[in-house]
Protein backbone atom coordinates (compact mmCIF):
# COMPACT_ATOMS: atom_id res chain seq x y z
CA UNK A 1 0.00 0.00 0.00
CA UNK A 2 1.28 3.43 -1.00
CA UNK A 3 -1.46 5.60 0.14
CA UNK A 4 -1.36 8.66 2.16
CA UNK A 5 -3.55 11.08 2.14
CA UNK A 6 -1.26 14.24 2.21
CA UNK A 7 0.22 12.74 -1.23
CA UNK A 8 -2.90 12.03 -2.64
CA UNK A 9 -4.42 15.75 -2.09
CA UNK A 10 -0.91 17.03 -3.91
CA UNK A 11 -2.29 15.09 -7.19
CA UNK A 12 -6.13 16.03 -6.84
CA UNK A 13 -4.89 19.89 -5.88
CA UNK A 14 -3.11 19.70 -9.34
CA UNK A 15 -5.52 18.11 -11.84
CA UNK A 16 -7.40 21.08 -12.81
CA UNK A 17 -4.33 23.18 -13.61
CA UNK A 18 -2.78 20.40 -15.33
CA UNK A 19 -5.82 19.81 -17.42
CA UNK A 20 -6.34 23.69 -18.28
CA UNK A 21 -1.88 23.87 -18.78
CA UNK A 22 -2.70 21.36 -21.52
CA UNK A 23 -6.22 21.99 -22.94
CA UNK A 24 -6.80 25.85 -23.11
CA UNK A 25 -6.76 27.28 -26.18
CA UNK A 26 -6.24 24.02 -28.30
CA UNK A 27 -7.58 24.09 -32.02
CA UNK A 28 -11.00 22.13 -31.96
CA UNK A 29 -9.18 19.68 -33.87
CA UNK A 30 -7.54 18.72 -30.84
CA UNK A 31 -10.44 18.88 -28.52
CA UNK A 32 -13.01 16.78 -30.53
CA UNK A 33 -10.63 14.27 -31.84
CA UNK A 34 -11.34 10.89 -30.05
CA UNK A 35 -10.71 7.26 -30.62
CA UNK A 36 -14.14 5.87 -32.62
CA UNK A 37 -17.15 5.65 -31.96
CA UNK A 38 -18.36 5.65 -28.17
CA UNK A 39 -15.19 7.13 -27.18
CA UNK A 40 -14.73 10.50 -25.67
CA UNK A 41 -13.20 13.52 -26.55
CA UNK A 42 -11.28 15.93 -24.34
CA UNK A 43 -14.30 17.86 -23.83
CA UNK A 44 -16.32 14.50 -22.87
CA UNK A 45 -13.62 14.14 -20.31
CA UNK A 46 -13.61 17.33 -18.66
CA UNK A 47 -17.37 16.81 -18.71
CA UNK A 48 -17.62 13.99 -17.02
CA UNK A 49 -14.73 14.78 -14.12
CA UNK A 50 -17.04 17.64 -13.34
CA UNK A 51 -19.91 14.93 -13.23
CA UNK A 52 -17.81 12.79 -10.87
CA UNK A 53 -16.94 15.98 -8.88
CA UNK A 54 -20.60 16.82 -8.11
CA UNK A 55 -22.64 13.54 -7.81
CA UNK A 56 -19.78 11.36 -7.24
CA UNK A 57 -16.62 11.54 -5.10
CA UNK A 58 -17.63 13.41 -1.87
CA UNK A 59 -21.46 12.49 -1.66
CA UNK A 60 -19.94 8.73 -1.43
CA UNK A 61 -17.42 10.06 1.12
CA UNK A 62 -20.15 11.85 3.55
CA UNK A 63 -22.16 8.41 3.06
CA UNK A 64 -19.06 6.68 4.28
CA UNK A 65 -18.45 9.13 7.45
CA UNK A 66 -22.52 9.03 8.42
CA UNK A 67 -24.13 5.87 7.07
CA UNK A 68 -21.13 3.31 6.92
CA UNK A 69 -22.46 0.05 5.91
CA UNK A 70 -25.97 0.98 6.51
CA UNK A 71 -27.03 1.93 2.85
CA UNK A 72 -25.59 1.29 -0.33
CA UNK A 73 -24.10 4.59 -2.16
CA UNK A 74 -26.59 5.31 -5.29
CA UNK A 75 -24.87 4.41 -8.07
CA UNK A 76 -22.78 6.66 -10.29
CA UNK A 77 -23.54 6.73 -13.85
CA UNK A 78 -20.77 7.27 -15.87
CA UNK A 79 -22.08 8.72 -18.49
CA UNK A 80 -24.63 10.97 -17.19
CA UNK A 81 -22.62 14.06 -18.74
CA UNK A 82 -23.26 12.73 -22.45
CA UNK A 83 -26.91 13.82 -21.98
CA UNK A 84 -26.28 17.18 -23.74
CA UNK A 85 -26.65 19.77 -20.03
CA UNK A 86 -23.63 21.18 -20.41
CA UNK A 87 -23.47 21.58 -24.08
CA UNK A 88 -23.37 25.67 -24.03
CA UNK A 89 -20.14 26.35 -21.74
CA UNK A 90 -17.26 26.74 -24.00
CA UNK A 91 -14.46 23.94 -23.20
CA UNK A 92 -12.66 27.31 -21.07
CA UNK A 93 -15.67 27.41 -19.08
CA UNK A 94 -15.88 23.88 -18.62
CA UNK A 95 -12.03 24.14 -17.51
CA UNK A 96 -12.73 26.74 -14.84
CA UNK A 97 -15.85 25.03 -13.58
CA UNK A 98 -13.68 22.17 -13.26
CA UNK A 99 -11.07 23.87 -11.43
CA UNK A 100 -13.98 26.24 -9.27
CA UNK A 101 -15.24 22.89 -8.01
CA UNK A 102 -12.66 20.89 -7.33
CA UNK A 103 -11.34 23.73 -4.93
CA UNK A 104 -14.50 23.83 -3.28
CA UNK A 105 -14.24 20.34 -2.79
CA UNK A 106 -10.81 19.79 -1.72
CA UNK A 107 -11.78 22.39 1.27
CA UNK A 108 -14.93 20.14 1.88
CA UNK A 109 -12.44 17.25 2.24
CA UNK A 110 -10.14 18.76 4.39
CA UNK A 111 -13.32 19.62 6.87
CA UNK A 112 -14.26 16.21 6.67
CA UNK A 113 -11.80 14.16 7.60
CA UNK A 114 -9.13 15.80 9.91
CA UNK A 115 -5.72 14.81 10.63
CA UNK A 116 -6.27 11.47 12.55
CA UNK A 117 -9.49 10.63 11.16
CA UNK A 118 -9.75 6.43 10.45
CA UNK A 119 -9.52 5.93 6.73
CA UNK A 120 -10.27 2.45 7.13
CA UNK A 121 -13.84 2.66 8.23
CA UNK A 122 -15.82 1.48 5.53
CA UNK A 123 -19.42 1.93 3.37
CA UNK A 124 -21.52 -0.04 0.99
CA UNK A 125 -20.75 0.03 -2.81
CA UNK A 126 -23.70 -0.90 -4.82
CA UNK A 127 -21.32 -3.06 -6.74
CA UNK A 128 -18.78 -4.53 -4.64
CA UNK A 129 -20.18 -4.27 -1.00
CA UNK A 130 -17.77 -3.24 1.43
CA UNK A 131 -15.23 -0.80 0.53
CA UNK A 132 -12.61 1.42 2.75
CA UNK A 133 -12.98 5.44 2.39
CA UNK A 134 -8.82 5.20 1.75
CA UNK A 135 -9.75 2.89 -1.49
CA UNK A 136 -12.18 5.79 -2.19
CA UNK A 137 -9.82 8.70 -2.11
CA UNK A 138 -7.13 6.26 -3.85
CA UNK A 139 -9.56 5.77 -6.98
CA UNK A 140 -10.33 9.58 -6.68
CA UNK A 141 -6.96 9.65 -7.41
CA UNK A 142 -6.05 7.29 -10.00
CA UNK A 143 -9.33 8.48 -11.86
CA UNK A 144 -7.78 12.07 -12.01
CA UNK A 145 -4.28 10.24 -13.81
CA UNK A 146 -6.93 7.45 -15.89
CA UNK A 147 -8.24 10.76 -17.63
CA UNK A 148 -5.16 12.91 -17.98
CA UNK A 149 -3.71 9.39 -19.58
CA UNK A 150 -6.90 9.12 -21.50
CA UNK A 151 -6.88 12.34 -23.31
CA UNK A 152 -3.03 12.40 -24.32
CA UNK A 153 -3.63 9.24 -25.71
CA UNK A 154 -6.24 10.22 -27.62
CA UNK A 155 -5.02 13.35 -29.11
CA UNK A 156 -1.46 11.16 -29.94
CA UNK A 157 -3.69 8.82 -31.47
CA UNK A 158 -4.68 11.75 -34.01
CA UNK A 159 -1.30 11.38 -35.89
CA UNK A 160 -0.99 7.74 -36.35
CA UNK A 161 -0.96 8.10 -39.78
CA UNK A 162 1.03 10.92 -39.45
CA UNK A 163 4.36 9.64 -38.10
CA UNK A 164 4.75 7.46 -41.10
CA UNK A 165 7.38 4.69 -39.93
CA UNK A 166 8.30 5.91 -36.30
CA UNK A 167 5.01 4.42 -35.62
CA UNK A 168 6.76 0.98 -34.72
CA UNK A 169 8.01 2.97 -31.94
CA UNK A 170 5.23 4.57 -30.57
CA UNK A 171 3.82 1.94 -28.17
CA UNK A 172 0.90 4.38 -27.71
CA UNK A 173 -0.58 4.70 -31.16
CA UNK A 174 -1.03 0.18 -31.22
CA UNK B 1 -3.37 12.91 -42.35
CA UNK B 2 -4.07 15.48 -39.57
CA UNK B 3 -1.09 17.16 -39.25
CA UNK B 4 -0.63 21.12 -39.21
CA UNK B 5 2.30 23.02 -38.49
CA UNK B 6 -0.08 25.50 -36.30
CA UNK B 7 -2.00 22.42 -34.64
CA UNK B 8 1.74 20.87 -33.97
CA UNK B 9 2.85 23.71 -32.33
CA UNK B 10 0.15 24.39 -30.27
CA UNK B 11 1.04 20.93 -28.39
CA UNK B 12 5.25 21.80 -28.35
CA UNK B 13 4.66 25.02 -26.78
CA UNK B 14 2.43 23.86 -24.01
CA UNK B 15 4.04 20.36 -23.16
CA UNK B 16 6.58 21.78 -20.73
CA UNK B 17 4.33 23.81 -18.72
CA UNK B 18 2.64 21.18 -18.57
CA UNK B 19 4.77 18.94 -17.21
CA UNK B 20 5.32 21.50 -15.09
CA UNK B 21 2.03 21.93 -13.40
CA UNK B 22 1.86 18.09 -12.75
CA UNK B 23 5.16 17.36 -11.15
CA UNK B 24 6.17 20.32 -9.95
CA UNK B 25 6.44 20.07 -5.66
CA UNK B 26 5.29 16.29 -5.99
CA UNK B 27 6.38 14.55 -3.31
CA UNK B 28 9.62 12.08 -4.20
CA UNK B 29 6.85 9.10 -3.72
CA UNK B 30 5.38 10.08 -7.11
CA UNK B 31 8.29 11.54 -8.53
CA UNK B 32 10.37 8.35 -7.95
CA UNK B 33 7.73 5.45 -8.48
CA UNK B 34 7.98 3.29 -11.71
CA UNK B 35 6.51 0.04 -13.16
CA UNK B 36 9.23 -2.26 -12.33
CA UNK B 37 12.72 -2.70 -12.98
CA UNK B 38 13.95 -1.45 -16.48
CA UNK B 39 11.12 0.98 -16.92
CA UNK B 40 11.03 5.47 -16.26
CA UNK B 41 10.13 7.36 -13.21
CA UNK B 42 8.95 10.76 -13.82
CA UNK B 43 12.28 12.17 -13.16
CA UNK B 44 14.05 9.83 -15.72
CA UNK B 45 11.66 10.30 -18.29
CA UNK B 46 12.09 14.20 -18.15
CA UNK B 47 15.72 13.15 -18.61
CA UNK B 48 14.93 11.21 -21.33
CA UNK B 49 13.00 14.53 -22.62
CA UNK B 50 15.75 16.65 -21.76
CA UNK B 51 18.01 14.55 -24.43
CA UNK B 52 16.11 14.37 -27.11
CA UNK B 53 15.62 18.28 -27.45
CA UNK B 54 18.77 18.43 -27.50
CA UNK B 55 20.43 15.50 -29.46
CA UNK B 56 16.96 14.28 -31.85
CA UNK B 57 14.94 16.61 -32.97
CA UNK B 58 16.16 19.42 -34.42
CA UNK B 59 19.49 17.84 -35.59
CA UNK B 60 17.56 15.48 -37.68
CA UNK B 61 15.33 18.02 -38.53
CA UNK B 62 18.34 20.21 -39.73
CA UNK B 63 19.46 17.40 -41.73
CA UNK B 64 16.18 17.20 -43.56
CA UNK B 65 17.01 20.70 -44.41
CA UNK B 66 20.21 20.68 -45.41
CA UNK B 67 21.07 16.82 -46.14
CA UNK B 68 17.93 15.87 -47.63
CA UNK B 69 18.75 12.12 -48.37
CA UNK B 70 22.47 12.26 -48.90
CA UNK B 71 23.50 11.06 -45.36
CA UNK B 72 21.50 9.10 -42.65
CA UNK B 73 20.65 10.48 -39.07
CA UNK B 74 23.30 9.64 -36.41
CA UNK B 75 21.31 6.96 -34.42
CA UNK B 76 19.53 8.36 -31.15
CA UNK B 77 20.69 6.76 -27.91
CA UNK B 78 17.02 6.37 -26.22
CA UNK B 79 18.83 5.84 -22.94
CA UNK B 80 21.38 7.96 -23.19
CA UNK B 81 19.61 9.72 -20.05
CA UNK B 82 20.25 6.87 -17.82
CA UNK B 83 24.09 7.79 -17.91
CA UNK B 84 23.99 9.93 -14.88
CA UNK B 85 25.05 13.01 -15.96
CA UNK B 86 22.44 14.67 -15.43
CA UNK B 87 21.80 13.62 -11.54
CA UNK B 88 23.02 16.49 -9.96
CA UNK B 89 19.51 18.51 -11.05
CA UNK B 90 17.18 18.89 -8.81
CA UNK B 91 13.46 18.07 -10.63
CA UNK B 92 12.32 21.11 -10.15
CA UNK B 93 15.68 22.14 -12.51
CA UNK B 94 15.15 19.31 -14.71
CA UNK B 95 11.65 20.84 -15.58
CA UNK B 96 12.92 24.51 -16.18
CA UNK B 97 15.89 23.05 -18.02
CA UNK B 98 12.97 21.34 -20.57
CA UNK B 99 11.13 24.20 -20.71
CA UNK B 100 14.26 26.55 -21.55
CA UNK B 101 15.16 24.03 -24.19
CA UNK B 102 11.85 23.75 -26.30
CA UNK B 103 11.54 27.40 -25.59
CA UNK B 104 14.57 27.92 -27.71
CA UNK B 105 13.79 25.27 -30.14
CA UNK B 106 10.48 26.61 -30.87
CA UNK B 107 12.33 29.71 -31.84
CA UNK B 108 14.62 27.88 -34.17
CA UNK B 109 11.76 25.79 -35.46
CA UNK B 110 9.89 28.78 -36.58
CA UNK B 111 12.73 30.01 -38.33
CA UNK B 112 13.74 26.83 -39.96
CA UNK B 113 10.30 25.80 -41.44
CA UNK B 114 9.00 29.31 -42.28
CA UNK B 115 5.41 29.42 -43.98
CA UNK B 116 5.33 27.97 -46.78
CA UNK B 117 8.27 25.13 -46.09
CA UNK B 118 7.77 21.80 -48.27
CA UNK B 119 6.92 19.56 -45.26
CA UNK B 120 7.48 16.62 -47.64
CA UNK B 121 10.99 16.48 -48.60
CA UNK B 122 12.96 13.99 -47.20
CA UNK B 123 15.78 12.82 -44.81
CA UNK B 124 17.39 9.21 -44.34
CA UNK B 125 16.57 7.44 -41.34
CA UNK B 126 19.02 4.85 -40.24
CA UNK B 127 16.85 2.32 -39.61
CA UNK B 128 13.69 3.20 -41.18
CA UNK B 129 15.15 4.83 -44.50
CA UNK B 130 13.24 7.14 -46.40
CA UNK B 131 11.63 9.55 -43.79
CA UNK B 132 9.58 13.10 -44.31
CA UNK B 133 9.69 16.16 -42.56
CA UNK B 134 6.16 16.34 -41.73
CA UNK B 135 6.40 12.52 -40.21
CA UNK B 136 10.04 13.89 -38.42
CA UNK B 137 7.33 17.27 -36.45
CA UNK B 138 4.03 14.77 -36.23
CA UNK B 139 6.51 12.53 -34.13
CA UNK B 140 7.78 14.65 -32.26
CA UNK B 141 4.27 15.97 -31.16
CA UNK B 142 3.24 12.08 -30.33
CA UNK B 143 6.16 11.53 -28.95
CA UNK B 144 5.64 14.24 -26.14
CA UNK B 145 2.37 13.33 -25.47
CA UNK B 146 3.48 9.47 -25.21
CA UNK B 147 5.41 10.23 -22.45
CA UNK B 148 2.40 12.58 -20.52
CA UNK B 149 0.34 9.37 -21.19
CA UNK B 150 3.16 7.31 -19.89
CA UNK B 151 4.05 9.40 -16.26
CA UNK B 152 0.37 9.64 -15.38
CA UNK B 153 -0.06 5.56 -15.88
CA UNK B 154 3.20 5.50 -14.15
CA UNK B 155 1.33 7.00 -10.79
CA UNK B 156 -1.55 5.57 -11.33
CA UNK B 157 -0.18 2.54 -10.91
CA UNK B 158 0.98 3.63 -7.80
CA UNK B 159 -1.95 2.98 -6.09
CA UNK B 160 -3.19 -0.44 -7.93
CA UNK B 161 -3.54 -2.12 -4.09
CA UNK B 162 -4.93 1.07 -2.44
CA UNK B 163 -8.22 1.35 -4.72
CA UNK B 164 -9.24 -1.98 -3.43
CA UNK B 165 -12.56 -3.52 -5.44
CA UNK B 166 -12.92 -0.37 -7.85
CA UNK B 167 -9.38 -1.77 -9.82
CA UNK B 168 -12.19 -3.37 -12.04
CA UNK B 169 -13.08 -0.43 -12.94
CA UNK B 170 -10.00 1.16 -13.54
CA UNK B 171 -8.04 -0.18 -17.20
CA UNK B 172 -5.40 1.75 -16.66
CA UNK B 173 -4.39 -0.60 -13.52
CA UNK B 174 -4.38 -3.79 -15.58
Amino acid sequence: MNFTLNEAMEVLERTPQSFKTLLSGLSVGWLQCNEGEGTWNAEEVIDHLIEAETTNWLPRLEMILQEGERRPFPPFDRFAHLNGKSEQQSMEEKLQHFQSIRTQNIVKLQALIPPGTNLEQTGLHPAFGKVKLRELLSTWVVHDLTHMAQITRVMAKRYSEDVGPWKEYLGILK
